[in-house]
């Protein structure tokens, strides 16, 4: 049996913002799986900011996509043949092929999600990749301490509605910036934020000092350049910043501006830290407990921005830089 | 008995570099200790990089310099009257009353300092607040782990040339930036640094990938612009960068132009972390053992460039903003 697949690939390097016409919509047609392999049917694909840099011809903590080849990210599915025994038929599981309808993949590269915990998409946002990124990034890179002011950047995105979250379960003030109004009306009515503001109302600067007028001492950074200035200029000393991702700067193609002021991080004592989840895996099932937890108690919530069909897999990454969507952008695939 | 004491006050706050006209000599009468309290006759005093910041009327981590007012600082004396039973006449004192031949202050304002240890003046630099700057940046901020590759700026000044001693004392691979060739030979004959350039010779980018094609680990900013942008470009995954200062910008009249390439922290897991040497008094007593140990040993080596009397004293501060310093810049009192 042979199942017809389509699948997305990467068809030119985008200059700036990506467009249609870097992409590639193919049909191939997919076998049967291997010894210790599985076929696995495709029924959500995430899209994530990351895979913008993967666009990109440059040395990185992943490599580059291939131009012709297809682009890949994470996906859940369900396995619809197996030819390994420890993982049958009918299981729904995660993994990195996504991009395409089907895929064929080595059992160890696919985890069985428990869906008891969540709906199998979950697993792409709140209960993934994205959920553990606010978690490690705010728990252990921001080091969050009792009584810190958290400011947190694409705040109603996948990842940032979820440390502002974290961070509300745990006690603190939270400040979130977002890009529309709508948004910003999520974050406050919703998610419970102590104040929200949307970046394009005025200087990210004033909007932060008004936000938290006695400053901050956490920012959880999904942004880069003028929010990073602010958030420099706003911190309390001894104050921690994560360096979660810069997107503001994902499509730039020229030099960005750069910060001005990083030299105030001396006299303030504050410490700024890069990071990568997949360092982190090994906090996954503390995440797992503490965020599924606070998920079945209702204690957090998240949204999901569906775009359906594999054919419109480019739209939605294409949406996700331009900050189309509220909470983690999802596409269905089945 | 009163006495007569030249002091240096701040008669303007400087614009840029700081002039001469800047600072004031005035003549001063100085009394009896009251209680509690003693007379020190000032030996040497400490011009450090940090004054520049105090000489600017805004807010920092210490109050600004009042015009008309002495300035004040690091500084070395005898004491020669005293109110107090438990500082003797004839002790070596050091304290925070420099720019001035006299001074009276409390008792517990001055301390006592081990001259078995080293000769006075190195509790201004080598075994003081530059030493202590030193040894808990690069073991405690940046972290040093074995194996590290260390780069340091400013390395021919007080701080930076105990980081690259105490890197090396640790088997550590060093590379050092200074700004004359006389200070380069300084770093790779004197003090032993596998490697050191002038920045004034091409790009420091260049030069720092050329001494350490392998990448750096760690490195220790005493200068800021755009060798922290070198550094940040040449540092390995998982780096850590030491915030201690920035001469290049702190007589800048315009907002310096900003570090471009911070966004590359993500990917490369950069720790940057500033800090104030005086939140880790609690290390003395190892740095003093440690450093003083290594010196005892003859395993670190210190230079001082000294300028005589405290009517030179501005001058001796102008030069140490313009880098004519090789080691501790001091001005010697009596």
């Amino acid at each position: 049996m042979t199942q017809v697949s389509r699948e997305i690939r990467l068809a030119a390097r985008p200059v700036g913002e990506p467009k249609p016409s870097d992409f590639e919509l193919a049909e191939v047609e997919v076998g049967e799986p291997g010894p210790g392999e599985v076929l696995v049917k495709n029924t959500w694909m995430s899209v994530d900011p990351y895979m913008r840099g993967r666009m990109t011809d440059r040395p990185s903590y992943v490599p580059p996509f291939q131009i012709g080849q297809p682009m890949q990210g994470g996906a859940i599915g369900e396995v619809v043949a197996s030819n390994a025994p420890e993982l049958a038929t009918g299981t729904s599981v995660q993994h990195m092929l996504g991009w395409r309808e089907y895929a064929i993949l080595p059992a160890d590269g696919a985890i069985p999600v428990d869906t008891s915990a969540g709906p199998p998409q979950a697993f792409l946002g709140v209960l993934g990749m994205p959920g553990l990124t606010a978690y490690v990034g705010l728990l252990d890179k921001a080091e969050l301490r009792d009584g810190d002011v958290v400011f947190v950047s694409g705040a109603a995105g996948a990842v940032g509605s979820l440390v502002g979250q974290i961070a509300k379960v745990r006690g603190h003030t939270v400040v979130g910036s977002a890009g529309s109004p709508g948004k910003v009306a999520f974050l406050k009515d919703e998610l419970g934020f102590d104040a929200a503001f949307d970046y394009h109302d005025g200087s990210v600067y004033d909007q932060l000092r008004a936000a938290a007028p006695d400053g901050i001492d956490v920012y959880f950074d999904n942004v880069g350049g003028e929010h990073l200035e602010a958030a420099i200029a706003a911190m309390n000393p001894f104050g921690r910043i994560a360096l979660c991702g810069a997107i503001s700067q994902y499509n730039a193609t020229e030099a960005p501006p750069g910060i001005r002021n990083l030299a105030l991080a001396v006299g303030k004592r504050l410490t700024l830290r890069g990071f990568i989840v997949s360092d982190d895996a090994a906090r996954m099932p503390d995440f797992l407990r503490d965020v599924g937890g606070w998920l079945r108690e209702g204690k957090i919530h998240y949204r999901e921005t569906v775009v359906e069909g594999i054919e419109r897999a480019p739209e939605a990454f294409i949406g996700l830089l331009d900050g189309r969507n509220t909470g983690k952008m999802l596409v269905k695939l089945a």
